[in-house]
């Protein structure tokens, strides 16, 4: 998995007609500057850049089409771009095309306070919406780590902290508009919470990564600020007794927002990044939402679940600032990693199991580490049990390189033999492909006929989820 | 859509082969006779029975690739079976073939008390789940009028009157195994919570009614039974109140369990039905889960709105027989419109709205039926703007039945107009499909594809949701 990007270019005489095609209507929003088009090609992963031919900034629902045309009368690949803050190579172009730059899309469409959803063009961030919510007593819950594009949060099917109260995109998306492999514009639901009229195109392109189509518009449903949030950090003596107090409050149905677990690790380097001063111990960071009985009534049962466990006593954080803090420091997790060796690179993975498995998951992901002498500090989604490694890695050291591509299959493999998913929310791009046959069988072939189905001429960000065009990706043959 | 089913005799010949095919394997478990096609051919609704050419009872996987294999083979369309409890036609064997009755593959496969999901066969009931959990301290909450089998609710996305909290199939369904059109068996997730692994295969087969495979085991996420529920009746001076205690409540995110509407004529219908005395007034039935505190906290919330649009007190039933009593005359409410007119049938018909547009919706068509002269009781999931009309029809009256159908377009119509959906929760059958062009518009086309892609023969419940041999269904040709 370490290897570099499988990249075939692109036919030169393709790659100048459909230029030649876009070059009048985009103008200088197409762009074939190295520097731009190196930046496109790459994701905050460690995943090498893979520059596509060139990016076109598109800023209407017509300017994706578009290009989607000329690609597919040229068989031109087409990579839709967000943010650019995928973990798995998504946006890289690994057979040259068109990086298709959706940022300038960002206006948002329409809300409804009464219904509670909103729709927003693809580039809009999570950040961005939440600010336009601000005085709607409205917010959007998910947050991966990046204040990334909602189009693309979609795309990766992504989550993030409240997932466990939530939901993640698959639930929040009510509907999409898509551009198809042939231009074609369809909406794949209207905005009734609910619906059994024909097949669920919508979670049909929630996670397709783009390589079914371009989402142009999302739908989203919307939540209540809550009346109180109250904020806890508990650190535990050891990381079987962090994860059994999530797990018996998660059986215990306590409604929770968040429920956040940092190996000492990782609590080590948030502690220097962060200027803190949490015990070096398994710790979990919780949020309770509710009226003001509710969230008492939740801390006191979390408490004693906690207290059960031998957790310490809970550090409240209830002011606004305060908790911003907190989870300033959780969302920072990533860059503190960073911290703890400088000069390297993260290589992020992350991990899904049944939650009765996730104390074993974790403990045997653990000694594995610490048996390769592998520095990785974890932190995870505990209530769905999902968590994150990152492997801290000098990307020229093959040998490094090597011992975390076997770490991380061994993770992987690990997470497959509980009933687990090779990637609870940060999706496949071209770093997990080699895991899907292990977790699908079968079923990867009904995944390729839906592709092939809707994107027969494999343009749609080519090389990722599935390769229909073989593993060689001979698209250009 | 009064009309018979457009039904295409299977080709004898093929008949013939595939019965000879199956008959040494099924033996007796293989039928043809007249009665036993008769009721496969025929679900609960007013739709004509279009009997297929032979029931088989499958105990197995193994069972079941074997029907399929067959069938591919002679290229003999196959109706998968439930309960047969289905309202759009659903199981009409509208080209003859092999109905494939999986309600003796009824065994409860799997449970997870810690993980709070379980792994059922297609054929148990709903009921039958209930039954089986009821030691565990946790329950399935989705509850349509029938005692569906869960295949089958899977295949239908349905819902009830949980949904507004609890979700429905769509969300409560973590994974399926499911046979494909050529026998090939896949199974659709791993049990984990969440999963950024690829296409979503497990959305894309529940509600798709069969027609893309066979479901063969149902993995579903389970429910504690709460500390405390508690149900209420209030009735309000008008439809409009009502409603607009339900859009209300349901933005002060109070987390109800239920909130059902009922209209004047089918409190009426109940009355009579269920020997009761609620006023014939517009009127909600609610019911509050959570622990003593949450539950106390939500009643107050909800009878303060209740009060402020004119509703009248609570009526509570606490204990649980009470409570049961309540719910029984809420689940009676279609036989209870049925005996609004002796001899009629029902045609039950539903739509989904947003929420903001659901008082509208109601009233307008309330409005209609007066205006045509028709019986047609409302009953409404209305905290998720879904509601349902049943009108009472003979069959036998050709005028009755157009004016019927002619209503129900309107419904439907005037739904889509509102941005809704022509079916909450009952699916498509080949009863809605006239309405799916309106609805999905190109987003049909791929539905199409995705059809033609996994079930390249169409033998797969044809004739329902897309007909992709024609709208003639031209099979045999």
């Amino acid at each position: 998995m370490a290897a570099a990007a499988p990249v075939t270019p692109l036919d030169p005489a393709r790659r100048d007609a459909v230029l030649a095609a876009l070059a009048p209507r985009f103008g200088a929003r197409l762009s074939t500057a190295a520097a731009i088009r190196d930046q496109h090609g790459r994701d905050e992963s460690w995943h090498a850049s893979a520059p596509p031919d060139a990016v076109v900034f598109a800023e209407s629902v017509e300017d994706v089409q578009a290009v989607i045309r000329a690609c597919a009368e040229h068989r031109v690949p087409v990579i839709p771009f967000g943010t650019g803050t995928s973990l798995e190579g998504h946006v890289a172009a690994l057979r040259g095309g068109i990086s298709l730059d959706v940022s300038r899309m960002n206006r948002i469409l329409r809300l409804s306070p009464e219904d509670m959803d909103v729709t927003v063009e693809p580039g809009v961030t999570r950040k961005q919406l939440n600010a336009h919510l601000r005085d709607t007593g409205l917010f959007f819950p998910i947050d991966p780590g990046a204040d990334a594009s909602l189009g693309g949060m979609a795309s990766t099917r992504a989550s993030g902290t409240n997932a466990v109260r939530y939901g993640t995109m698959r639930e929040a998306v009510l509907g999409l508009e898509v551009v198809l492999a042939d231009g074609r514009l369809i909406r794949t639901a209207r905005r009734a919470r609910k619906s059994a009229s024909g097949y669920d195109l919508t979670r049909l392109f929630v996670g397709a990564e783009g390589t079914l189509g371009v989402i142009v518009s999302v739908t989203l449903r919307l939540h209540g600020v809550p009346e109180r949030i109250a904020s806890a950090v508990c650190s535990f003596p050891d990381m079987k007794a962090a994860v059994s107090t999530v797990i018996d409050t998660i059986q215990a149905q306590v409604p929770l927002a968040r429920i956040e677990l940092l190996d000492e690790v990782q609590m080590d380097a948030c502690n220097r990044y962060s200027k803190l001063s949490y015990p070096v111990a398994p710790t979990l960071f919780l949020e309770f939402h509710g009226t003001d009985a509710a969230v008492e009534e939740q801390i006191a049962t979390v408490g004693a679940i906690a207290d059960h466990h031998g957790g310490g006593s809970f550090a409240f954080a209830h002011a606004a600032e305060d908790r911003s803090r907190l989870w300033q420091a959780r969302h920072e997790a990533y860059y503190a990693a960073l911290a703890l060796r400088p000069g390297c690179k993260g290589w992020p993975t992350d991990a899904c199991v049944p939650i009765s498995r996730l104390a074993e998951c974790v403990l045997e992901t653990k000694a594995d580490l610490a048996e390769h002498g592998l520095l990785a500090p974890l932190v995870g989604h505990a209530g769905d049990g999902n968590f994150h490694l990152v492997f801290l890695v000098d990307p020229d050291n093959p040998d490094e390189m090597a011992a975390a591509a076997a770490a991380n299959d061994r993770l992987v493999m690990r997470a497959l033999a509980m009933d687990g998913t090779c990637s609870g929310e940060h999706g496949i791009g071209y770093g997990k492909m080699p895991f899907l046959v292990a977790e699908h069988g079968e079923a990867l072939e009904v995944m390729r006929a839906v592709k092939r189905a809707l994107d027969p001429d494999d343009i749609m960000n080519p090389g990722k989820i599935v390769a229909t065009s073989g593993a060689a990706w001979p698209f250009n043959a």
